[in-house]
């Protein structure tokens, strides 16, 4: 059975063994911590939270199958309501993990980052700090997401142009984010794809090839309109 | 720690303090009623549903910090497994809040009302009576959505242009979706969007402009093709 | 209430009447499993699980009434955190229930089928085996998807091109999927659409009308620009 123990600690708290949990740390109602998982010191954990979650990859997944480090909660980080923190995901400080949302083992969330309610973070990606992506999203697996990058509501990324038919020394193309771009309401994005340094890219684009630094791209598929104007610029606006 | 108590009213229940909850509720297992949550008489909560949980914020958002009024369930609604009713939210009698969806905090949800599996509906959304949202939609903070609206799967809104880049006082702009109008799947709302009373958005349309009342609109951009014929207004099925 | 009881089998765990359970079935923390469900030998079923749950149908959905059946969970099956199995549904062998998702009354889930995380199957979709639906995919209602199909991420399938203005006697028409056809990110389907055997539609496609076998389709709507190559069929690959 689960490497449990119910704790008295909290209602309903389920305890792995060895979790390092500081006495500042707030608990919801239900959660499950499983082994070896390092909580921060004035971390929140909502209701029905999940940390440290064992993998459960399906038979034909490419993804590695050795069992990963316990997941790592940075010092003042929130993990809400019903969002699982798979074992090996490492969460950055004061970093906001929404509702119901899913973050996959070796993924490293930085600081001041949120993951919107619901949306998804898949193995092996890295994302920057203070990088907001709302609700809904899915972050395909070894993406990278630089500083300062929003990501609109219901974008979807990808990784694979064989949907599935590959060898084991294929490599997934996950995207690169770069700094402080901005990707539009249900774009989703052919695998492999940049978004350049400070670029802007429309609600319900279909991006299918990359994106330079400072451009506007619109459409399906994506085109570039015309570049971000100076007052548009991040430090215009921090 | 949270302010939670176990219950024996049924299994793994977890109430706050003062909650209302009347005799002929019905209780799935696990649930959690935070402090002052009103529940209606006739009302089933399911498993693991979890109601009035308190706010958390990502450190950049710019949704109104006040701790809400505790959340309000209407006599016969539904709060399916695994949905999160925010502190501050209402939901009308006879609702159906789906199995994992996400009502946040100020939303009113109208009677009879139906919030589909795995849907979110922000913070400070109005929804009137018998409005259908289907699985996996995404209904932005400060939408309008009138009587008798249907959104089919995986609709999309979004509420902010600059995303991200903007002042305290820039105002967001929800979708407004009048009376009786219907978005196909899959469709994605630019911000500030006004769909017609009955309205039809086909689906996989991306919608940057209004729609006026009656009108059909199809493709990305979205554009007027032909009037909702006189057999299809909702007068003709109800 | 609900026809649950604590067990002390695992933590947390609560059981309707009458569950078969092998000795042999791994259990997380928290599972809710409802009256009737048959669990087949090596399951896993990981924390917060709800399997067999009641339906809880909207006021005016049109899907049946009927109490469903209880349950039935596949021999080496993995039911994975948070996900939910309605009463009615019957997951194969070896099948993996991803985090988060959700599988509806009278579904039938294939051997060794994924259904991704977030993913939702509808009510009475019949899935053959080793599908792979990735994450946040909605199979809608009605659907039929035939062996060896993928489904990228973010896929929206759709089955009513009347968006609920339809009498009782009205069909819905959910997708035909066959053998191995490859459909990718984000596409959405219109009501009543056959993707072919082998057949390819690219991502962020709108599809309007059958895509034939071994066709590639891009764009919106979806066109066929090519046919699959000899190479990229799935005998090769496996």
């Amino acid at each position: 059975m689960a490497d449990l123990t119910v704790s008295d600690w909290a209602p309903g708290l389920l305890l792995g063994a060895g979790v390092e949990l500081p006495d500042d740390v707030e608990l919801g109602g239900h959660v499950v911590i499983h082994a070896g998982t390092v909580v921060g010191a004035g971390a929140r954990i909502q209701d029905g939270a999940i940390i440290g979650k064992p993998l459960a990859l399906g038979p034909r997944s490419t993804a590695p199958r050795a069992a990963p480090d316990p997941a790592r909660i940075g010092p003042g980080a929130t993990i809400c309501a019903g969002a699982i923190v798979v074992a090996g995901a490492t969460i950055g400080e004061r970093a906001v993990i929404g509702d119901q949302a899913h973050v996959r083992e070796r993924a490293v969330i930085g600081t001041e980052t949120v993951v919107g309610r619901g949306s998804a973070v898949d193995n092996d990606v890295t994302s920057g700090a203070r990088v907001r992506i709302q609700t809904g999203c899915y972050i395909t697996a070894t993406s990278t997401i630089e500083d300062d990058v929003f990501l609109a509501p219901g974008v979807t990324l990808t990784n694979d142009d064989t949907m599935g038919r590959h060898g084991p020394d294929h490599e997934l193309r996950g995207a690169t984010l770069r700094r402080a771009c901005r990707v539009g309401g249900g774009v989703v994005l052919v695998p492999g794809v940049e978004i350049g340094e400070e670029a802007f890219v429309a609600a319900g684009a279909v991006v299918t090839k990359d994106v330079p630094a400072r451009a506007v791209a619109i459409g399906v598929p994506a085109r570039v309109v015309r570049q971000v104007s100076d007052e548009d610029v991040l430090e215009q606006w921090t």
